[in-house]
């Protein structure tokens, strides 16, 4: 892991940004360190970071100056800088094609866009808490929040070390994580947004339904994909709180 | 409106029984009163306020002390100490045989069972409303939550003063509370048990879809009807403060 900037931003947070191999990451650490600092992993969809930027920095700088955690996020396989990935483009050009064509999205085309994406991200997100839990100022616990639901299922299966996870029910979700999202037993959080174009409601809510944790709130609310209420983002933390301190 | 008895808690929240003519009912005001004072209308099942008591008073102490709100509650008729209703109690009965068997609730016990209830005790609600607000310390605005959803839609539709409304989707709903669930406009947040026994979960989100208000959040926890997790409390309350503040 290597720091490439450090800038102190005006809450005091300090965020840093790094490379790990060839993934760039950004690091938000709160102005007054607590023990234990909770780190949450900030998860994305597949847009880039920079472009994503405004609202992980927003949500990472919240939680550091409210809460005292810890936020990362990396830049996912095949997208901002990184190498471009055919296979995956191929797949959303699919998704775009049959989503104009106003047809139900068929499940090789969510297959072939989302499963690569978990089988190379999750690896590359365990890699990177390795590194992030070896600096002196974050020990835990971890939480994992945001979207690609696909990947916050298979860490929560995967990795021990996430205790709980705050999940974005906005993305298409291929059969197999289904299966997966009954192995799931530690305290969920997800976020449903009602209006979702491209979601189908009765999925979200029967992925919901699947997860074995007894611990496990949906929080839906009206709007399309990209319209949730700004007030979520304190019960997100508040459910980090209960859980990660 | 005729205060029966005055006790300061030791919280410093000061708990009044009142009567309304035949109707006794139960206020909780802050220590310290601000100006506005809202006021949350805190409903609940036909159990009689005397077996209610514990819950609605952590609930109305809690609004107090943290939120500085006023609550009241009022009982229900035919409940608790009020005359007794045959026609409920048969209904009521039936609906027990119902259940028991097994089989479905057919809509003509719903309608028995709820419809009246409606009738007869919102306008007692509106009455309350009245004399609570002619008092000194409670100015508004208000807020509705509780059990009995039926009651909650019907007060949202008629009732102009109450600005917000938390329900609690775990009593069964008569087709046309559907109806008119489609005419509340005001903000909601509805709380959802996932696993409650004698509630029907598809109808219980037909419901929450039916409602045309634009900011309206659902939380579905696990558990079955009593349930509801403690940690709702207090999301339950930053929305009646982002709604009556």
């Amino acid at each position: 892991m290597h720091f490439t900037s450090e800038n102190r931003l005006d809450d005091g947070v300090i965020e840093r940004a790094f490379t790990l191999g060839e993934i760039p990451g950004i690091l938000w650490t709160p102005a007054s360190a607590t023990t234990p600092t909770p780190l949450i992993l900030i998860g994305h969809p597949p847009l880039g970071l920079s472009r994503m930027y405004p609202r992980l920095a927003g949500r990472a700088r919240y939680y550091a100056a409210e809460y005292s955690f810890a936020s990362a996020t990396i830049e996912l396989p095949g997208s901002g800088d990184r190498p471009r990935w055919p296979a995956v483009e191929q797949a959303r050009a699919d998704l775009r094609r049959a989503m104009e064509a106003g047809g139900p999205v068929g499940d090789e085309i969510v297959d072939a866009l989302v499963l690569p994406l978990v089988e190379k991200a999750v690896p590359e997100w365990r890699t990177a808490l390795d590194a992030l839990l070896s600096l002196p100022e974050i020990d835990g616990p971890v939480g994992y929040e945001g979207g690609v639901i696909s990947i916050g299922i298979r860490l929560a299966v995967v990795e021990p070390r996430i205790v709980a996870a705050g999940l974005f029910a906005g993305s298409l979700v291929p059969a197999a994580m289904f299966e997966e999202a009954r192995q799931v037993t530690i305290p969920l959080q997800v976020l449903l947004q009602w209006d979702d174009e491209g979601n189908d409601r009765q999925a979200a809510l029967d992925l919901f339904d699947a997860f074995a944790t007894k611990e496990k709130t949906l929080h839906a609310n009206m709007g399309g994909h990209t319209g949730v209420p700004q007030f979520e983002l304190e019960p997100g933390a508040r459910f980090f709180a209960r859980h990660l301190r």
